[in-house]
Protein backbone atom coordinates (compact mmCIF):
# COMPACT_ATOMS: atom_id res chain seq x y z
CA UNK A 1 0.00 0.00 0.00
CA UNK A 2 2.93 2.24 1.08
CA UNK A 3 5.75 1.87 -1.40
CA UNK A 4 7.69 4.93 -0.76
CA UNK A 5 8.88 3.92 2.75
CA UNK A 6 8.62 0.31 3.67
CA UNK A 7 9.97 0.14 6.93
CA UNK A 8 7.51 2.99 8.71
CA UNK A 9 8.41 2.46 12.10
CA UNK A 10 11.68 4.57 11.19
CA UNK A 11 9.25 7.02 10.09
CA UNK A 12 7.65 6.96 13.68
CA UNK A 13 10.89 6.80 15.17
CA UNK A 14 11.85 10.07 13.41
CA UNK A 15 8.46 11.60 14.09
CA UNK A 16 8.76 10.92 17.85
CA UNK A 17 12.21 12.94 17.89
CA UNK A 18 10.70 15.44 16.06
CA UNK A 19 7.79 15.67 18.05
CA UNK A 20 10.40 16.43 20.93
CA UNK A 21 12.23 18.42 19.96
CA UNK A 22 9.55 20.77 19.15
CA UNK A 23 8.48 20.68 22.57
CA UNK A 24 11.68 21.19 23.36
CA UNK A 25 11.72 24.58 21.13
CA UNK A 26 8.37 25.57 22.32
CA UNK A 27 10.04 25.28 25.83
CA UNK A 28 12.76 27.53 24.98
CA UNK A 29 10.58 29.87 23.32
CA UNK A 30 7.69 30.35 25.83
CA UNK A 31 10.55 30.53 28.60
CA UNK A 32 12.60 33.36 26.41
CA UNK A 33 9.18 35.45 25.73
CA UNK A 34 7.56 35.10 28.93
CA UNK A 35 10.83 35.29 31.70
CA UNK A 36 11.30 38.52 31.29
CA UNK A 37 7.81 40.30 31.67
CA UNK A 38 7.37 37.57 35.02
CA UNK A 39 10.72 38.96 36.39
CA UNK A 40 9.38 42.30 35.81
CA UNK A 41 5.85 41.42 37.30
CA UNK A 42 7.70 39.82 40.44
CA UNK A 43 9.57 43.09 40.80
CA UNK A 44 6.52 45.42 40.95
CA UNK A 45 4.95 42.57 43.58
CA UNK A 46 8.11 42.97 45.87
CA UNK A 47 7.84 47.11 45.05
CA UNK A 48 4.17 46.84 45.97
CA UNK A 49 4.48 44.98 49.37
CA UNK A 50 7.33 46.84 50.30
CA UNK A 51 5.32 50.70 49.37
CA UNK A 52 2.40 49.12 51.62
CA UNK A 53 4.66 48.36 54.69
CA UNK A 54 5.89 51.61 54.58
CA UNK A 55 3.33 53.51 54.20
CA UNK A 56 1.24 51.98 56.99
CA UNK A 57 3.90 51.10 59.62
CA UNK A 58 2.48 49.40 61.81
CA UNK A 59 1.47 46.34 59.93
CA UNK A 60 4.20 43.15 60.35
CA UNK A 61 5.77 41.33 57.99
CA UNK A 62 4.06 38.12 58.86
CA UNK A 63 0.90 39.47 59.10
CA UNK A 64 1.05 41.25 55.56
CA UNK A 65 2.23 37.22 54.77
CA UNK A 66 -0.21 35.33 55.94
CA UNK A 67 -3.02 37.93 54.22
CA UNK A 68 -1.79 37.54 51.15
CA UNK A 69 -1.40 33.59 51.54
CA UNK A 70 -4.76 33.71 52.21
CA UNK A 71 -6.08 36.02 49.62
CA UNK A 72 -3.75 33.56 46.69
CA UNK A 73 -5.35 30.56 48.09
CA UNK A 74 -8.94 31.92 48.20
CA UNK A 75 -8.47 33.39 44.24
CA UNK A 76 -6.92 29.89 43.13
CA UNK A 77 -10.24 28.43 44.79
CA UNK A 78 -11.58 31.18 42.01
CA UNK A 79 -12.94 33.40 44.73
CA UNK A 80 -11.44 36.87 44.70
CA UNK A 81 -11.13 39.08 48.01
CA UNK A 82 -11.04 42.22 45.75
CA UNK A 83 -14.77 44.32 46.54
CA UNK A 84 -15.87 45.28 43.39
CA UNK A 85 -16.22 41.90 41.86
CA UNK A 86 -18.05 40.94 45.03
CA UNK A 87 -21.50 41.74 43.46
CA UNK A 88 -21.93 38.65 41.28
CA UNK A 89 -21.30 34.73 42.86
CA UNK A 90 -19.03 32.36 40.70
CA UNK A 91 -22.32 29.63 40.64
CA UNK A 92 -25.24 31.54 39.01
CA UNK A 93 -27.00 30.37 36.53
CA UNK A 94 -25.41 31.67 34.10
CA UNK A 95 -21.82 30.73 35.32
CA UNK A 96 -22.50 27.10 36.30
CA UNK A 97 -24.10 26.54 32.61
CA UNK A 98 -20.74 27.99 30.96
CA UNK A 99 -19.23 25.94 33.76
CA UNK A 100 -20.97 22.68 32.13
CA UNK A 101 -20.42 23.33 28.41
CA UNK A 102 -16.70 23.99 29.21
CA UNK A 103 -16.70 20.75 30.96
CA UNK A 104 -18.15 18.25 28.40
CA UNK A 105 -16.96 20.53 25.26
CA UNK A 106 -13.31 19.76 26.91
CA UNK A 107 -12.16 23.40 26.83
CA UNK A 108 -12.52 23.84 30.31
CA UNK A 109 -11.14 27.32 31.36
CA UNK A 110 -11.04 26.48 35.09
CA UNK A 111 -11.41 30.13 36.05
CA UNK A 112 -14.11 28.57 38.32
CA UNK A 113 -13.35 24.88 39.33
CA UNK A 114 -15.49 22.54 41.74
CA UNK A 115 -14.01 22.88 45.35
CA UNK A 116 -16.62 20.24 47.10
CA UNK A 117 -15.91 16.61 47.23
CA UNK A 118 -19.36 15.84 45.95
CA UNK A 119 -19.13 18.93 43.08
CA UNK A 120 -15.53 16.90 42.06
CA UNK A 121 -17.60 12.98 41.89
CA UNK A 122 -19.94 15.12 39.87
CA UNK A 123 -17.26 16.54 37.78
CA UNK A 124 -16.34 13.41 36.96
CA UNK A 125 -19.84 11.80 36.11
CA UNK A 126 -20.65 14.85 34.15
CA UNK A 127 -17.74 14.56 32.08
CA UNK A 128 -18.07 10.52 31.49
CA UNK A 129 -22.03 11.23 30.18
CA UNK A 130 -21.34 14.49 28.67
CA UNK A 131 -18.00 14.07 26.60
CA UNK A 132 -19.25 11.15 24.56
CA UNK A 133 -22.89 13.11 24.05
CA UNK A 134 -20.98 16.36 22.62
CA UNK A 135 -19.13 14.09 20.38
CA UNK A 136 -22.10 12.13 18.96
CA UNK A 137 -23.80 15.50 18.57
CA UNK A 138 -21.85 17.70 17.22
CA UNK A 139 -20.73 14.75 15.20
CA UNK A 140 -24.37 14.52 13.78
CA UNK A 141 -24.81 18.20 12.94
CA UNK A 142 -21.21 17.58 10.90
CA UNK A 143 -22.89 15.58 8.70
CA UNK A 144 -25.80 17.73 7.92
CA UNK A 145 -23.34 20.07 7.21
CA UNK A 146 -21.30 17.94 4.79
CA UNK A 147 -24.34 17.83 2.59
CA UNK A 148 -24.14 21.56 1.05
CA UNK A 149 -20.21 21.49 1.40
CA UNK A 150 -19.91 18.46 -0.60
CA UNK A 151 -22.38 19.87 -3.31
CA UNK A 152 -20.54 22.84 -3.02
CA UNK A 153 -17.45 20.18 -4.16
CA UNK A 154 -19.55 19.07 -6.45
CA UNK A 155 -20.51 22.88 -7.78
CA UNK A 156 -16.67 23.52 -8.56
CA UNK A 157 -15.72 19.81 -10.21
CA UNK A 158 -18.47 20.38 -13.16
CA UNK A 159 -17.68 24.16 -13.53
CA UNK A 160 -14.33 23.66 -13.55
CA UNK A 161 -13.39 19.55 -13.36
CA UNK A 162 -12.32 19.92 -17.63
CA UNK A 163 -9.53 22.81 -16.38
CA UNK A 164 -7.79 21.96 -13.24
CA UNK A 165 -6.84 19.02 -11.24
CA UNK A 166 -8.72 17.23 -8.95
CA UNK A 167 -6.47 17.75 -6.13
CA UNK A 168 -6.51 21.58 -6.81
CA UNK A 169 -9.70 22.35 -6.69
CA UNK A 170 -10.13 19.98 -3.53
CA UNK A 171 -7.75 22.40 -2.36
CA UNK A 172 -9.59 25.55 -3.62
CA UNK A 173 -12.86 24.22 -1.61
CA UNK A 174 -11.03 23.82 1.40
CA UNK A 175 -9.90 26.98 1.08
CA UNK A 176 -12.89 28.48 0.73
CA UNK A 177 -14.51 26.53 3.20
CA UNK A 178 -11.68 26.89 5.73
CA UNK A 179 -12.06 31.07 4.75
CA UNK A 180 -15.89 31.36 5.26
CA UNK A 181 -15.50 29.21 8.85
CA UNK A 182 -12.38 31.46 10.15
CA UNK A 183 -14.09 34.78 9.30
CA UNK A 184 -17.12 33.61 10.78
CA UNK A 185 -16.00 31.94 14.03
CA UNK A 186 -12.67 33.76 14.42
CA UNK A 187 -12.62 37.19 12.77
CA UNK A 188 -16.42 38.50 13.49
CA UNK A 189 -16.67 37.02 16.87
CA UNK A 190 -12.88 38.39 17.79
CA UNK A 191 -13.95 42.21 16.27
CA UNK A 192 -16.99 42.03 18.40
CA UNK A 193 -15.56 41.00 21.54
CA UNK A 194 -12.83 43.51 21.42
CA UNK A 195 -15.76 45.11 21.12
CA UNK A 196 -17.71 43.98 24.32
CA UNK A 197 -15.03 43.63 26.51
CA UNK A 198 -12.92 46.98 28.02
CA UNK A 199 -9.66 45.33 27.91
CA UNK A 200 -9.26 43.17 24.88
CA UNK A 201 -7.79 44.53 21.87
CA UNK A 202 -8.16 42.80 18.56
CA UNK A 203 -5.05 40.09 19.05
CA UNK A 204 -6.34 39.34 22.73
CA UNK A 205 -9.55 38.38 21.12
CA UNK A 206 -8.37 36.11 18.15
CA UNK A 207 -6.00 34.90 20.82
CA UNK A 208 -9.36 33.84 22.87
CA UNK A 209 -11.20 32.45 19.77
CA UNK A 210 -8.06 30.02 19.47
CA UNK A 211 -7.67 28.95 22.13
CA UNK A 212 -11.21 28.36 23.29
CA UNK A 213 -12.26 26.90 19.43
CA UNK A 214 -9.05 24.38 19.59
CA UNK A 215 -10.12 23.54 23.17
CA UNK A 216 -6.71 24.25 24.94
CA UNK A 217 -8.88 26.70 27.20
CA UNK A 218 -6.09 27.92 28.70
CA UNK A 219 -9.29 30.54 30.28
CA UNK A 220 -6.30 33.60 31.04
CA UNK A 221 -9.22 35.66 28.96
CA UNK A 222 -12.90 34.76 29.38
CA UNK A 223 -16.31 36.97 28.09
CA UNK A 224 -18.25 38.45 30.69
CA UNK A 225 -15.51 38.46 33.39
CA UNK A 226 -14.42 41.62 33.77
CA UNK A 227 -17.59 43.79 33.75
CA UNK A 228 -20.47 43.10 35.73
CA UNK A 229 -23.86 43.88 34.27
CA UNK A 230 -27.10 42.75 34.29
CA UNK A 231 -27.07 40.80 30.86
CA UNK A 232 -23.94 38.66 32.40
CA UNK A 233 -25.92 35.29 32.68
CA UNK A 234 -27.27 36.25 29.13
CA UNK A 235 -23.96 36.74 28.19
CA UNK A 236 -22.59 33.83 29.47
CA UNK A 237 -24.99 31.58 27.43
CA UNK A 238 -24.63 33.34 24.39
CA UNK A 239 -20.58 32.06 24.88
CA UNK A 240 -21.69 29.08 25.40
CA UNK A 241 -23.18 28.67 22.22
CA UNK A 242 -20.94 30.49 20.18
CA UNK A 243 -18.31 27.70 21.64
CA UNK A 244 -20.69 24.58 20.55
CA UNK A 245 -21.37 26.31 17.11
CA UNK A 246 -17.75 27.22 16.49
CA UNK A 247 -16.77 23.51 17.69
CA UNK A 248 -18.97 21.63 14.95
CA UNK A 249 -17.69 24.15 12.43
CA UNK A 250 -14.02 23.14 13.57
CA UNK A 251 -14.81 19.41 13.14
CA UNK A 252 -16.13 20.30 9.71
CA UNK A 253 -13.03 21.93 8.70
CA UNK A 254 -11.06 18.90 9.99
CA UNK A 255 -14.18 16.68 7.65
CA UNK A 256 -13.10 18.51 4.61
CA UNK A 257 -9.11 17.95 5.02
CA UNK A 258 -9.53 14.83 5.91
CA UNK A 259 -11.88 13.92 2.81
CA UNK A 260 -9.03 15.49 0.69
CA UNK A 261 -7.26 11.62 -0.21
CA UNK A 262 -3.91 13.23 -1.80
CA UNK A 263 -3.45 14.61 1.65
CA UNK A 264 -3.74 11.84 3.33
CA UNK A 265 -1.71 9.13 1.45
CA UNK A 266 1.31 10.73 3.27
CA UNK A 267 -0.35 10.23 7.01
CA UNK A 268 -1.20 6.81 6.06
CA UNK A 269 2.27 5.79 5.98
CA UNK A 270 3.06 6.56 8.81
CA UNK A 271 -0.12 5.19 11.07
CA UNK A 272 0.15 1.99 9.07
CA UNK A 273 2.15 -0.65 10.50
CA UNK A 274 4.71 -2.92 8.49
CA UNK A 275 2.57 -6.00 9.45
CA UNK B 1 -29.36 1.21 5.78
CA UNK B 2 -31.13 2.50 9.11
CA UNK B 3 -34.44 0.59 9.50
CA UNK B 4 -35.92 1.36 12.87
CA UNK B 5 -35.64 5.22 12.42
CA UNK B 6 -36.63 6.86 9.21
CA UNK B 7 -37.14 10.41 10.04
CA UNK B 8 -33.45 10.96 11.53
CA UNK B 9 -33.77 14.70 12.02
CA UNK B 10 -36.51 14.17 14.52
CA UNK B 11 -33.71 12.01 16.52
CA UNK B 12 -31.20 14.70 16.25
CA UNK B 13 -33.85 17.43 17.21
CA UNK B 14 -34.58 15.18 20.45
CA UNK B 15 -30.69 14.26 21.48
CA UNK B 16 -30.36 18.44 20.74
CA UNK B 17 -33.27 18.65 23.45
CA UNK B 18 -31.88 16.47 25.59
CA UNK B 19 -28.25 18.31 25.56
CA UNK B 20 -29.97 21.28 26.34
CA UNK B 21 -31.29 19.86 29.43
CA UNK B 22 -28.36 17.71 30.01
CA UNK B 23 -26.60 21.18 30.08
CA UNK B 24 -29.07 22.89 32.20
CA UNK B 25 -29.11 19.65 34.92
CA UNK B 26 -25.31 20.59 35.38
CA UNK B 27 -25.68 24.16 35.95
CA UNK B 28 -28.07 23.33 38.20
CA UNK B 29 -26.05 20.49 40.21
CA UNK B 30 -23.02 22.40 40.09
CA UNK B 31 -25.10 25.42 41.33
CA UNK B 32 -26.03 23.70 43.93
CA UNK B 33 -22.99 22.09 45.36
CA UNK B 34 -20.88 24.41 44.97
CA UNK B 35 -22.89 27.69 45.68
CA UNK B 36 -22.74 27.33 49.74
CA UNK B 37 -18.99 26.76 49.68
CA UNK B 38 -18.42 29.62 47.42
CA UNK B 39 -20.09 31.68 50.19
CA UNK B 40 -18.72 30.22 53.14
CA UNK B 41 -15.23 31.01 51.24
CA UNK B 42 -16.35 34.75 50.47
CA UNK B 43 -17.46 35.15 54.44
CA UNK B 44 -13.79 33.87 55.23
CA UNK B 45 -12.10 36.36 53.31
CA UNK B 46 -14.64 39.24 54.45
CA UNK B 47 -13.97 38.39 58.06
CA UNK B 48 -10.23 37.67 56.85
CA UNK B 49 -9.72 41.40 55.59
CA UNK B 50 -12.12 43.12 58.60
CA UNK B 51 -9.51 40.93 61.25
CA UNK B 52 -6.72 42.56 58.98
CA UNK B 53 -7.81 46.12 59.64
CA UNK B 54 -8.05 45.61 63.81
CA UNK B 55 -4.93 44.17 64.03
CA UNK B 56 -3.29 46.76 61.88
CA UNK B 57 -5.47 49.85 62.71
CA UNK B 58 -3.11 52.06 60.53
CA UNK B 59 -4.11 50.57 57.41
CA UNK B 60 -6.66 52.30 55.70
CA UNK B 61 -9.55 50.56 53.75
CA UNK B 62 -8.27 52.00 50.31
CA UNK B 63 -4.63 51.28 50.97
CA UNK B 64 -5.72 47.88 51.71
CA UNK B 65 -8.29 47.16 48.96
CA UNK B 66 -5.45 48.73 46.28
CA UNK B 67 -2.87 46.04 47.16
CA UNK B 68 -5.62 43.07 46.96
CA UNK B 69 -6.82 43.84 43.72
CA UNK B 70 -3.00 44.10 42.88
CA UNK B 71 -1.82 40.95 44.13
CA UNK B 72 -5.25 39.51 42.50
CA UNK B 73 -4.15 40.56 39.47
CA UNK B 74 -0.44 39.31 39.65
CA UNK B 75 -1.84 36.08 40.70
CA UNK B 76 -4.68 35.72 37.85
CA UNK B 77 -1.11 36.06 35.33
CA UNK B 78 0.09 33.56 37.47
CA UNK B 79 2.47 35.54 39.33
CA UNK B 80 2.38 34.79 43.30
CA UNK B 81 3.13 37.71 45.38
CA UNK B 82 3.32 35.03 48.51
CA UNK B 83 7.43 34.84 49.62
CA UNK B 84 7.29 30.80 50.18
CA UNK B 85 6.69 30.39 46.41
CA UNK B 86 9.18 32.97 45.44
CA UNK B 87 12.16 30.60 44.70
CA UNK B 88 11.44 28.94 41.82
CA UNK B 89 10.16 31.17 38.05
CA UNK B 90 6.82 29.95 35.91
CA UNK B 91 9.09 30.17 33.31
CA UNK B 92 12.01 27.60 33.77
CA UNK B 93 12.65 24.55 31.42
CA UNK B 94 10.33 22.14 33.09
CA UNK B 95 7.64 24.32 33.57
CA UNK B 96 7.71 25.70 29.90
CA UNK B 97 8.13 22.45 28.72
CA UNK B 98 4.99 21.23 30.71
CA UNK B 99 3.17 24.15 29.09
CA UNK B 100 4.36 23.25 25.46
CA UNK B 101 2.83 19.79 26.28
CA UNK B 102 -0.64 20.83 27.76
CA UNK B 103 -0.89 23.40 24.87
CA UNK B 104 -0.28 21.15 22.07
CA UNK B 105 -2.44 17.99 23.68
CA UNK B 106 -5.21 20.47 24.46
CA UNK B 107 -5.32 20.14 28.27
CA UNK B 108 -4.13 23.50 28.57
CA UNK B 109 -4.60 23.69 32.43
CA UNK B 110 -3.96 27.67 32.35
CA UNK B 111 -2.05 28.00 35.78
CA UNK B 112 0.57 30.19 33.92
CA UNK B 113 -0.02 31.70 30.21
CA UNK B 114 2.03 33.39 27.99
CA UNK B 115 1.68 37.23 29.26
CA UNK B 116 3.26 39.46 25.91
CA UNK B 117 1.89 39.79 22.79
CA UNK B 118 4.90 37.47 21.08
CA UNK B 119 3.91 34.94 23.48
CA UNK B 120 0.35 34.83 22.12
CA UNK B 121 0.89 35.20 18.51
CA UNK B 122 3.66 32.44 18.89
CA UNK B 123 1.23 30.06 21.17
CA UNK B 124 -1.33 30.57 18.43
CA UNK B 125 0.97 29.37 15.66
CA UNK B 126 2.70 26.91 18.47
CA UNK B 127 -0.63 25.19 18.50
CA UNK B 128 -1.31 25.23 15.00
CA UNK B 129 1.07 22.77 14.15
CA UNK B 130 1.63 21.17 17.13
CA UNK B 131 -2.42 19.97 17.50
CA UNK B 132 -2.53 18.24 14.66
CA UNK B 133 1.34 17.19 14.64
CA UNK B 134 0.46 15.21 18.28
CA UNK B 135 -2.63 14.08 16.64
CA UNK B 136 -1.06 12.52 13.97
CA UNK B 137 2.01 10.94 16.22
CA UNK B 138 -0.69 9.70 18.67
CA UNK B 139 -3.18 8.11 15.90
CA UNK B 140 0.27 6.25 15.00
CA UNK B 141 1.04 5.17 18.15
CA UNK B 142 -2.49 3.74 18.63
CA UNK B 143 -2.57 2.01 15.02
CA UNK B 144 1.14 -0.06 16.51
CA UNK B 145 -0.99 -0.27 20.14
CA UNK B 146 -4.03 -2.27 17.88
CA UNK B 147 -2.15 -5.47 17.00
CA UNK B 148 -1.46 -6.85 20.07
CA UNK B 149 -5.04 -5.61 21.21
CA UNK B 150 -6.23 -7.60 17.94
CA UNK B 151 -4.42 -10.55 18.58
CA UNK B 152 -5.80 -10.40 21.81
CA UNK B 153 -9.46 -10.10 20.22
CA UNK B 154 -8.80 -13.01 17.92
CA UNK B 155 -7.24 -15.62 20.94
CA UNK B 156 -10.79 -14.54 22.88
CA UNK B 157 -12.67 -15.76 19.80
CA UNK B 158 -10.77 -18.50 18.78
CA UNK B 159 -11.06 -19.89 22.27
CA UNK B 160 -14.81 -18.93 23.19
CA UNK B 161 -15.97 -17.83 19.83
CA UNK B 162 -18.45 -21.60 20.30
CA UNK B 163 -19.49 -20.77 23.38
CA UNK B 164 -20.67 -16.66 23.00
CA UNK B 165 -21.67 -14.63 20.51
CA UNK B 166 -19.85 -12.07 18.94
CA UNK B 167 -20.93 -8.97 20.69
CA UNK B 168 -20.21 -10.48 24.16
CA UNK B 169 -16.61 -11.23 23.07
CA UNK B 170 -16.57 -7.92 22.47
CA UNK B 171 -17.68 -6.95 25.38
CA UNK B 172 -15.30 -8.70 27.49
CA UNK B 173 -12.61 -7.46 25.22
CA UNK B 174 -13.57 -3.98 25.99
CA UNK B 175 -13.71 -4.45 29.53
CA UNK B 176 -10.13 -5.94 29.78
CA UNK B 177 -8.88 -3.57 27.89
CA UNK B 178 -10.59 -0.85 29.67
CA UNK B 179 -9.97 -2.03 33.22
CA UNK B 180 -5.98 -2.53 32.08
CA UNK B 181 -5.82 1.22 31.42
CA UNK B 182 -7.94 2.32 34.33
CA UNK B 183 -5.37 0.51 36.55
CA UNK B 184 -2.56 1.77 34.67
CA UNK B 185 -3.33 5.18 33.45
CA UNK B 186 -5.60 6.30 36.54
CA UNK B 187 -5.52 3.99 39.81
CA UNK B 188 -1.63 3.69 39.91
CA UNK B 189 -1.02 6.81 38.90
CA UNK B 190 -3.56 8.55 41.13
CA UNK B 191 -2.11 6.42 44.08
CA UNK B 192 1.86 7.60 43.24
CA UNK B 193 0.10 10.94 43.19
CA UNK B 194 -1.28 10.90 46.41
CA UNK B 195 2.02 9.93 48.04
CA UNK B 196 3.91 12.51 46.29
CA UNK B 197 1.57 15.56 46.46
CA UNK B 198 1.32 16.80 50.08
CA UNK B 199 -2.27 18.21 49.66
CA UNK B 200 -3.77 15.24 47.36
CA UNK B 201 -5.79 12.67 48.79
CA UNK B 202 -6.78 9.39 46.35
CA UNK B 203 -10.34 11.41 44.92
CA UNK B 204 -7.93 14.65 43.93
CA UNK B 205 -5.51 12.88 42.43
CA UNK B 206 -8.17 10.18 40.66
CA UNK B 207 -9.94 13.68 39.85
CA UNK B 208 -7.02 14.84 38.38
CA UNK B 209 -6.54 12.04 36.27
CA UNK B 210 -10.20 12.17 34.57
CA UNK B 211 -9.82 15.91 34.36
CA UNK B 212 -6.43 16.04 32.51
CA UNK B 213 -7.03 12.54 30.17
CA UNK B 214 -10.22 13.86 29.31
CA UNK B 215 -7.93 16.75 27.79
CA UNK B 216 -10.55 18.90 30.25
CA UNK B 217 -7.73 19.91 31.84
CA UNK B 218 -9.04 22.73 34.27
CA UNK B 219 -5.45 23.26 36.59
CA UNK B 220 -7.08 23.35 39.59
CA UNK B 221 -4.67 20.25 40.41
CA UNK B 222 -1.48 20.30 39.02
CA UNK B 223 1.50 18.20 40.21
CA UNK B 224 4.48 19.72 41.58
CA UNK B 225 3.11 22.89 42.20
CA UNK B 226 3.05 22.59 46.11
CA UNK B 227 6.03 21.45 46.60
CA UNK B 228 9.22 23.52 45.86
CA UNK B 229 12.50 21.21 45.86
CA UNK B 230 15.38 20.52 43.07
CA UNK B 231 13.43 17.90 41.20
CA UNK B 232 10.62 19.66 40.26
CA UNK B 233 11.88 20.17 36.56
CA UNK B 234 12.37 16.36 35.76
CA UNK B 235 9.26 16.03 37.80
CA UNK B 236 7.27 17.92 35.77
CA UNK B 237 8.92 16.24 32.69
CA UNK B 238 7.80 12.81 33.92
CA UNK B 239 4.24 14.53 34.05
CA UNK B 240 4.14 15.62 30.37
CA UNK B 241 4.98 12.05 29.09
CA UNK B 242 2.42 10.69 31.63
CA UNK B 243 -0.21 12.69 29.77
CA UNK B 244 1.39 11.88 26.39
CA UNK B 245 1.14 8.27 26.75
CA UNK B 246 -2.15 8.66 28.83
CA UNK B 247 -4.06 10.15 26.27
CA UNK B 248 -2.80 7.15 23.34
CA UNK B 249 -4.25 4.91 25.58
CA UNK B 250 -7.06 6.97 26.39
CA UNK B 251 -7.63 7.18 22.18
CA UNK B 252 -6.59 3.46 21.86
CA UNK B 253 -9.92 3.04 24.44
CA UNK B 254 -11.91 4.94 22.43
CA UNK B 255 -10.14 2.71 18.76
CA UNK B 256 -11.48 0.06 20.56
CA UNK B 257 -14.74 0.91 21.47
CA UNK B 258 -15.54 2.46 18.18
CA UNK B 259 -15.01 -1.17 16.51
CA UNK B 260 -17.47 -2.53 18.29
CA UNK B 261 -19.74 -2.75 15.31
CA UNK B 262 -23.48 -3.48 16.88
CA UNK B 263 -22.85 -0.44 19.47
CA UNK B 264 -21.84 1.97 16.58
CA UNK B 265 -25.60 1.32 14.91
CA UNK B 266 -27.46 3.02 16.67
CA UNK B 267 -24.98 6.44 16.52
CA UNK B 268 -24.81 5.72 12.73
CA UNK B 269 -28.80 6.45 12.37
CA UNK B 270 -28.40 9.57 14.22
CA UNK B 271 -25.55 10.50 12.29
CA UNK B 272 -26.49 9.87 8.75
CA UNK B 273 -29.00 12.12 7.65
CA UNK B 274 -32.65 10.81 5.48
CA UNK B 275 -30.48 12.10 2.31
K1 LIG C 1 -8.77 21.85 27.57
K1 LIG D 1 -8.21 23.82 29.85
Amino acid sequence: QCCWVRRSNFLLFGTTVLYLSFLMLGAYMFWWLEYPIEMQIRDQLRLLKKEFLEVFPCVSDEGLEDLIEKIILANNRGVSAANNVETEPNWSFGQAFFFSGTVITTIGYGHVTPLSRGGKVFCIVYGLLGIPLTLILLTAYVERLMIPTTWFLQFLNSKFGHLYQSFNIRMVHFATVATAIISLFFLIPAAILSYLEPDWDFLDSIYYCFISLTTIGLGDYIPGEGTDHKLRPLYKVCVTFYLLIGLTFMMLLLAVLYGIPQLNLGIYCLLESDE
